[in-house]
């Protein structure tokens, strides 16, 4: 694999560039298993295209290479030009390198939360898993947060970017958040994946 | 159970109608089992509010009911206007009585098909099955097919309806069908229920 050392520049964001927002499903915490990861294209703020889903291991390891897997051997793979991810951390503590995913796909990735990320937190919580030194590594290959205001007068969003500017991440954040303060290929990730949780049953 | 007589009328039909629409996953036809459904909640042509999910017998009887009690389950009940199902069959030949679905829930609901269904080589496919006489009667409950351009220039759609006139569905559609000549509901029902099928495994 040759590897992508330089970030991809965005000329020209169209209103309709294909923005693959990714998020998991609700899982009860600490528990052995897996849980969903759902994937959804969206053209810019506008409209739904199509998804995609994976599964990985809860408080795992393997979510990187699972959403690798998942982006490239989906068919919506060539037109996609960026991965936004809600957050760093699915299913627990299974985080996604996101330099790494940016080098796997050739996508650049941008991670949104609505929370300032508070490292310190983190770094206790890691503590209490396997391989702990493994994880916060690949949680500082993230590196810089950065705060971004995607609407006027609304909250502000923090990112972490891998293969763009943060530039031209603001630009499409900006651009793509059309419905809430979150793009909206992240936004309705959001939605799908915690309305697949199992229902309860009620009569 | 008050019965409801009469159609419900639309004196305005907002750009924002809450809009159910209900399709089902990808599975394999004529085994046993059970197939998933899938009910997205659009504000009418342009984004979307929630989803919601159960599951039906694989050419079963139980579809009118399994929906009836998603949707009544569902925060967004109160919320919802029109029901629009992909057809009236659902995990192959598990068919919705959508006059009782309208009992049950209140709603109106609106089936949309692209190709004008051929009753006569439905009532053969269901002589194959248990129940036939249950079954047909179930679907010609429905009553009479409707052809509805949605948009100019494009295919039109067959619909039967239950608990609202054909002019107002009519509307409904017209107004809702922003992307496709399929009202968004159904369109992305459709993307979301095909989309959760299990995957090959690739590598």
């Amino acid at each position: 694999m040759t590897k992508l050392t330089t970030v991809k520049k965005f000329r020209q964001i169209k209103p309709e560039i294909r923005i693959l927002g990714i998020d998991d499903s609700v899982f009860i915490p600490r528990t052995k298993g897996k849980a969903d990861i759902v994937g959804v294209v969206y053209r810019g703020g506008q409209w739904l295209d199509g998804i995609m889903h994976t599964k990985i291991e809860i408080d795992g390891l393997d979510a990187t290479q699972k959403i690798a897997k998942m982006i490239k051997n989906s068919p919506h793979y060539k037109q996609i030009r960026v991965v936004m991810l809600d957050g760093m951390t699915f299913a627990g503590f299974n985080i996604v390198d996101i330099k790494e995913l940016f080098q796997k796909t050739g996508l650049p990735v941008i991670t949104v939360t609505r929370e300032k990320p508070n490292f310190e937190d983190i770094k206790k919580a890691l503590k209490n898993l396997p391989q702990y030194k493994k994880r916060w590594k690949i949680m500082k290959n993230a590196g810089e947060t950065f705060k971004i205001q995607t609407r006027e007068g609304e909250e502000p969003v923090y990112v972490q970017v891998a293969g763009i500017s943060e530039t031209d991440a603001e630009k499409i954040l900006k651009k793509t958040s059309t419905r809430s303060n979150i793009p909206e290929a992240l936004r309705v990730a959001h939605i799908i994946a915690s309305g697949l949780a199992p229902q309860k049953e009620k009569e």
